[in-house]
C-alpha cells in the first residue's frame, strides 16, 4: 500500500521532502502540490518528475485531492490555517514547526483534534528520530546516569542571516531544544532566564549573540542552553545529561580522522543540513509508517503547544531579564503515553 | 517506476534484503522468490506481505517471473550458476560474495557478461557504502594525505561458531578488507604473506586466531591487516591510511558516551550487523537507482574475480608460510572507469 | 645556594609540600617546622628524616629559624596571623588557600606587603601551573579564539565528606576556578547569581548539591560554573572557553584506553590529589626558584583578596537568590604586571 | 645526602642532565665534568654556575672525582670504554643508549659488573619511566587483556637529517621500542623481519623509509613496528596491545582542543624533546635515588645486551629481506627479579 501525499508549500524544506520520499524512502508517493507561487509548485513537479496535480491553495488540494495525508511546509504564519484545513478534511498532517505561531492557534489545532477525535498530526521536531539522542532517551529511561539533575546544551550556527533577529534565537533556534529536552526528560517547564554574555564582533548590530538561557523543569532539573549563530567555527549541537550516577553526552557526528601538519582533528560540519539528515528521513518514514498502521507516534499537538508556550516565555524572558514563569494548560487525554512522540 | 526484483535465496540475508526494500528503501518491489527450502520462500512471503510469486527454482524464477532484476542470496557455491543464469536471461543481477567461490567461476561469469556487451552484475561489497569509507576514499582521491605507503586494518569479531575455520577467516572475514583496500587505493595486490601470533585461549581447537595478513600492493603500499574473530570485546573494524603527508582513519561508530564508576567510555557494537546497517541500506538503493537509469556503477564482476584471486593466494600463504604471488588477468575493457564500483 | 624554609603547620597539605621539597624538587630544605600539635610537628621530622628544628608556633619560628621563606599551611583560620608575622619578619611566604577568610584580613596583608615595598606573598593556587591550563592561558593570550565570550566548567568530586557544607562549595571548592579564571580571562568578575538544580539523592540531608553559579566578569563574559560535589563517578575538573573564533577546552588528564566488554573508555581520577600533582610540584619549584631570584611571579596577596572577595559575593547569592555585585578595591600599584600570577 | 654526580660527554643530552639535576631533581649535585672538546665542558660549568671540577678524560674524572657516580652521555662508540672504567672504579654509572655499540661490549660490561658482584650499571632506556607506558605495563601485569597476542606500534618522526641512515632507523629509533616491548611483555626476541613499504617522496635518496618490522617473541606475541622518520606531520608514538580480553593503547600526549575553522582538534607535538620530558626526570631522579638505597632498579647492563643482540638481528634483516633469529645467551643470575628495568 504506498502511501498518497500532498505538499502544501514547495519551498527548500518542501522539496527536500518530496525529494526524500521519491527517493530515499518506502511506501510513499507525491501526488499532490501547492504552493502560493504556483509556477514553483509546477517546476517541482518538473524536477522530481512526479506523478501530482498542482492545486491553487491548500483548501482545493485538501478537497479535491487524491491524497491519504498532507505535509505543511508552506511559511510559519500559514501553518496553522492548513493544518485546522486538514483535520477538518479528516488527512492526516504532518507540519513543520511552528505548528502555529502562538499558544492559541497550537490550542485550536489541539481543539480541533480533540473534536476529530484520533490523532491526525505531527510536528516536525526531527531530533527525537535522531540517533544520538534516542540513544540519550534510552540511557535516561534504563536509569543509567540515575535520576537528571541538569543539562548542559548549546546550538550552534557558523553565521546568522541578515532577517535573524534576537528572538529568531527562541523561536527558530532554541525551539529544537525546547521540544527534545521536554522529550529526553519526559518533563516540561517551570520557568526561564536568559542572559547575554559579552556579543561576538561577529553580529549583526541589531541582534545580542550569543545567548544563554537557563530552563528549569517542574521536576528541578537546571538546563543551561547555550544559543551562539555566528559562532564561526561549524554547526555544532551539544548535549550532555548529568545525573546522580553519572553523565550521558550526545556524540559528534561520524568523521574520519586526520593527522597533519602537527594537529590531530576530525571535520565539524559548517551546514546544519548535513548534522541532522538521517533524522529527518526517519521522521517521514515514521509518519509514512504511522499513517499506514493508522495510528500517529510522532511529536502531538501538545508538543507542539508546549514549545510555543516555552518560546513565548523565553522571548519574554530575553525582553525582561527576569525569571519568567511557563504555564501549560492540563494535558488533554489525547496525548497520552505515545511511543516516540511523548514524554 | 518501480523496480520488479526477483529474490534467489530466502536465509537469512536474504530475508534482509526483503525487509529494506519493502520497508525502507524507494523503488523496489519484491515480485518473485525462490528458495532450496520451499517453505521458507513461502514463510518469507507471508512474513512480509509480499506480492510475489514463489518459485521452486532459480531457472524458473529467471524464465517465468515479473522481473527486472535478481538478487542472488542463496550460498556460496550455488552464487554462479544463479549469477551466469541471470546473465543469460539479460537480468541485472546483485550478487552477494562470493560472486563465485573459485576464479574461474568469476573469468566464467566475466566472460558471460562481455559477451552479453553490458554491465549486467553487481557484487554485495557493501562497506564501499559506509560513509567512513567514503570519507576516507574522498580525503585519499583529494590528496589530504599524499600518496598512500601503508594501511593498518583490524577485522575483529566477538566470537566465531564452531564451524568457523581458518581458511575462513580469508574467505569470509578479510575479503571484506580485500575489496574495500583494493578499491580505496585504487591498485590491486602484488603479494601476501601470513604470520601468525600466540593463539587465544579463546578460538576452538582446530583453528589459528589471530592472524596477521601483510599485503603489497602493485603500488608499493604495505597493508597489515590483522583478523581476529575471538576478541571478546566486540565487533570491531580498524582501517588506517598512512601516506606521505599524513594519516586518516575510519570512525569509531556513533555512540553516546558515559562518565560513570571512574570510567569514561562509549559503546561498542557486539553485533556486526549493526555495524554497516546504513552501508547495506545504500548498497541496494544505489543497485534499484543503477538499474533504474540502466547503467550499473557498484563492485563488478571483476571485482568478484580480483577478491577471488587474491583470497586464494591468502589461504596458499596460510599453508605455506611464505610469502605468495598474487596474478591477475588482463583488465577487461568493460570493467574500465565506472564510479563507485571500481578504481 | 639552597633555600631554608619553614613550615608552618604540618597537616596533609604541610607533609606533602615537606616531601615534595626534600624527594622531588631541586634548590629547597626544610630546616623549621611547628605544628599546633607539636606531636605531628616531631613525626613529621622524623618521617622524612629531616635536619629541622621543631618550634612551638609560628612566633618563635619566624624570629629564631634558621630561614629563607616559610610555607603557611596550617588552616584557613589561622593563616592570616602567620603571613602578617612573616611579612613583619622580611620572609617571603607562600600561603595556602585561602590567605585570609575574610576580605578585610587579605586587605591587611596587602598593606603589610604594600608597607614593606616588596611582594614577599604568593598564594597557592596550584591550577595556574598545570599543564592544560596554561595551554589554555596561551591560547587565549595568542587570540586563537579572538575575544572569549563564555566558559562553561565543572568541579566534580565523587563524594563530600560529613561536614561539608553548601558554603563550601564556593569557599572550598569553586575558589579554585574563581582564581583560575580570573588569570585566565585577565578580568575581574562584576556579579554572581547562584542556581540550584535538583538535588542528587546522594548529598547529606543539610546542603545543596548540585549548584551552578553564574559569574559576570566585568569585560563581559559569563561564566556557567557547575558544582558538584558528590557526583560519584570521579574527580573532573571541565574548562571550556567560547570565543568569537573558536572553543578551547582543558584536556581530560592523560590515561592508556582500554577496549574491553564492548566499551572503548579511558580511565576517571576519583581522587583530587591526582589531578593536579604536577602542578603542585611546578607551583613549589616556581616559589623556591623566585625566592632564589628575589622576585616572585605567582599568584599574589591581590589575587588571595580577589578570591576572597568573589567568594563572599557568592555566599550572599547562594542565600539571596539574587544577582549580586562585587566590588574591589582599586588595585595597587604593587600588584602590576606579574608573569604567572597576574593577569 | 646529596649525590656527587661526574658527567663524562657534555653534548646536548649530557647539558639537558645537568640542567635538570640543577634545576628540577632532588638529592644530586654535579661535581666534575670531561668532554672530548675541553673548552665545551669549561663552558658548561659556567653556564650552570657548576662548582664542579672540570677533568681531561673519563679516567682522571674517576680517579680522582669528588663523586658518587657517573653519566655517561658521551657519543656511542666511547661508552663501552667510560663504563667498564666506571666499573673497575666501583662508581654507580648512567650510561645513555647504547651501553655499547656491539653485543660484544655489551657482554665484557655484563661480565665486569658480574666480577664486581653488584649492579652497577644502568641504562638509559627512559620509556619505562613514561606515565603513559608504566599504565600500560600495569594493566598486562594485571591481566587486564589477558595474556597479550600481538602488539601495534610506530615511532615517527616529522623529518630525518642528512646523516641519518637505514640502519639507524633500528639502532637510534627502534631501539627504544626494542627495549620498552620486551619491558611491557616481560619476553624477549625470537625472530625479525623487516618489510619495505612504498617509500614516500620526503626522504632523502640514499635511505628507505617508512620501514616495517616484525618482530617474534619467543611466547608468540607478534609486533608490527612502523618506523617512519619523515612523516612531517609530527612527533608520534604509538603504541596498542592487542590481548585475549581486550586492548590498551597508549594515550596521546595530553593537549588542549581547539574547535575552529570546520575542525576539531589537538596539537601533535613536533619535537621528541617534549614527548618523554617527564619520563627523562623520573628516569634520573630513580637513577639519584637508587644509588642513594645503595640498589639500583633502572634498565640493566643485560637489557643493553638485549638491545644490542636485536637490532643487531633487525639490521641483518633489513639487508637479507628473510626472518632473522635471534639469539641471546644465557640469562646471568644477577639480572634476575629487578622491580622497574626488568622483565
Ligand atoms: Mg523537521
Ligand atoms: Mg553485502
Ligand atoms: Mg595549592
Ligand atoms: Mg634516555
Amino acid at each position: 500500500m504506498t502511501l498518497k501525499i500532498g505538499v502544501i508549500g514547495t519551498g527548500a524544506i518542501g522539496r527536500d521532502h518530496i525529494r526524500r520520499i521519491t527517493s530515499n524512502l518506502s511506501g510513499g508517493r507525491i501526488t499532490a502540490v501547492t504552493d502560493v507561487n504556483e509556477a514553483a509548485a509546477n517546476a517541482v513537479v518538473e524536477q522530481y518528475g512526479l506523478d501530482a496535480v498542482v492545486y491553487p491553495d491548500d483548501q482545493s488540494l485538501l478537497a479535491e485531492g487524491d491524497i491519504d495525508a498532507v505535509l505543511v511546509t508552506s511559511w510559519g504564519p500559514a501553518h496553522e490555517q492548513s493544518v485546522l484545513a486538514a483535520i477538518e478534511a479528516g488527512k492526516y498532517v504532518f507540519c513543520e514547526k511552528p505548528l502555529a505561531t502562538t499558544a492559541e492557534g497550537c490550542r485550536r489545532i489541539m481543539d480541533a483534534e480533540i473534536k476529530h477525535g484520533k490523532r491526525l498530526v505531527q510536528v516536525g521536531f526531527m531530533r527525537r528520530y535522531d540517533s544520538g539522542y534516542v540513544q540519550l532517551k534510552q540511557a535516561i529511561d534504563e536509569h543509567v546516569i540515575g535520576e537528571p539533575l541538569m543539562i548542559r546544551c548549546a546550538h550552534r550556527n557558523p553565521e546568522s542571516g541578515p532577517n535573524y533577529t534576537s528572538d529568531m534565537a527562541i523561536t527558530d533556534t532554541l525551539i529544537h531544544e525546547i521540544d527534545v529536552l521536554h522529550w529526553l526528560l519526559g518533563d516540561d517547564y517551570k520557568s526561564v532566564q536568559v542572559s547575554y554574555p559579552r556579543k561576538t564582533r561577529h553580529a549583526l548590530s541589531h541582534m545580542r549573540d550569543p545567548q544563554v538561557v537557563l530552563l528549569e523543569t517542574n521536576g528541578g532539573v537546571l538546563i543551561t542552553a547555550e544559543i551562539f549563530v555566528n559562532c564561526r567555527y561549524g554547526y555544532d549541537i551539544q548535549c550532555e545529561v548529568i545525573g546522580e550516577d553519572g553523565i550521558v553526552k550526545l556524540p559528534e557526528p561520524s568523521s574520519i580522522s586526520l593527522r597533519k601538519e602537527a594537529m590531530f582533528g576530525t571535520r565539524i560540519l559548517m551546514d546544519w543540513k548535513d548534522r541532522f539528515i538521517e533524522a529527518y528521513d526517519r521522521e517521514i518514514q515514521d509518519f509514512i509508517d504511522s499513517v499506514g498502521r493508522g495510528e500517529l507516534q510522532g511529536p502531538t499537538a501538545w508538543d507542539g503547544y508546549i514549545a510555543a508556550v516555552t518560546a513565548d516565555a523565553c522571548v519574554k524572558a530575553q525582553e525582561s531579564g527576569q525569571r519568567e514563569e511557563i504555564e501549560l494548560d492540563e494535558k488533554p487525554a489525547l496525548y497520552e503515553g505515545q511511543a516516540v512522540g511523548q514524554a
